[in-house]
């Protein structure tokens, strides 16, 4: 098996051995968390020096980033993937939001810079590669509002689907025997606020 | 008694002790946030030994719900003066909420659960703490919803106001010159929803 590992090794090409980190990486974050992230990990479970990973990676923070990219363009993909035509076209995409970072909790963590936060070169790196997701939010939002409340709006539903989210990921919502109707209730207050009375 | 003889020799009345530790840990906490928090250090910034500081908090993770319990109740506090009689109470409430995660926003990390997250004993005791909170918004939101309606409500107002706080903590909403005007509109959405056409 050893053997079988180092002959491995000697035999990737560039963009093989590239991928094959990052699938290991992938792995690594989502059993330990963005603080479970070690190069010299990644490249033992690869079978490959750290020498060797260094060649493709200058550093962790190269990888997160390489991880969060990867991690946005699915989320992304995810959500434009959900029906546009419909009654509650933002419904259906917030619940794909949803459900990608539950499938990928670690990825989402670090791809809202947990561990890699602050005035790195990375951290705006990851700030750029968010502004797109937000602007995808600004556009579907600019079908049904005056551009002028667009903005607003935009952080008013990042900050509820975020906060779904995190609430969900750290387990402090109490286990739902429906979760996925509890999800779709809430996403659809989105729409409609709880305004009931005179106060606001 | 050689306990005793050595409390003394520190200047520390037992209370006063405890007192002084926690105070050191939630500067530590501020300084270097949850994963920064270290019994030593905060031993060593009270001017005590290591032995001293267990006979107050047997572990790290003691002062860490030491302090969550102190900051639950502030945050609690900050919400009960919030106006309740009049338009916009909860908005003010949610303003209160933010307005202390912004001033204390490792401890606010540390209620939410970071590093000591999990099924721990004190991951247990400080699910408990947070549910005080919940039930605040439960009772506040039964001014004005049916009873039936208040579960999602309240599952809905606590992503919205959680997800912008962690947005803002993490400097993901680029700097608004009158951000508290944004935080108040944003709140202001929670009751009225953006529908305004067919889609939901």
């Amino acid at each position: 098996m050893n053997e079988e590992r180092k002959r491995r090794s000697d035999g990737y090409h560039h963009g093989n051995l590239r991928q094959a980190l990052l699938a290991a990486a992938r792995g690594l974050l989502e059993e330990k968390g963005p603080h479970g992230l070690a190069l010299r990990e990644i490249a033992r479970r690869v079978g490959v020096s750290a020498p060797s990973a260094y060649h493709h990676f200058p550093s962790l923070d190269a990888i997160a980033v390489a991880l969060a990219q990867i991690g946005l363009n699915e989320l992304h993909q995810a959500m434009l993937a959900a029906p546009t035509n419909e009654r509650g076209m933002l419904r259906l995409a917030g619940r794909a939001y949803i459900d990608f970072a539950r499938k990928n909790p670690q990825l989402y963590r670090l791809i809202f810079g947990e561990r890699f936060t602050g005035s790195s070169e990375q951290g705006a790196q990851l700030a750029a590669l968010r502004a797109a997701t937000h602007d995808f939010l600004i556009e579907r939002l600019g079908r049904r509002l005056p551009p002028e409340q667009t903005a607003v709006a935009a952080v008013y539903l990042w900050s509820l689907i975020h906060g779904l989210t995190m609430l969900v990921l750290d387990s402090h919502l109490s286990a739902d025997p429906d979760f996925d109707a509890l999800v779709d209730k809430v996403l659809s207050l989105a729409g409609t606020g709880i305004a009931s009375s005179g106060t606001e």
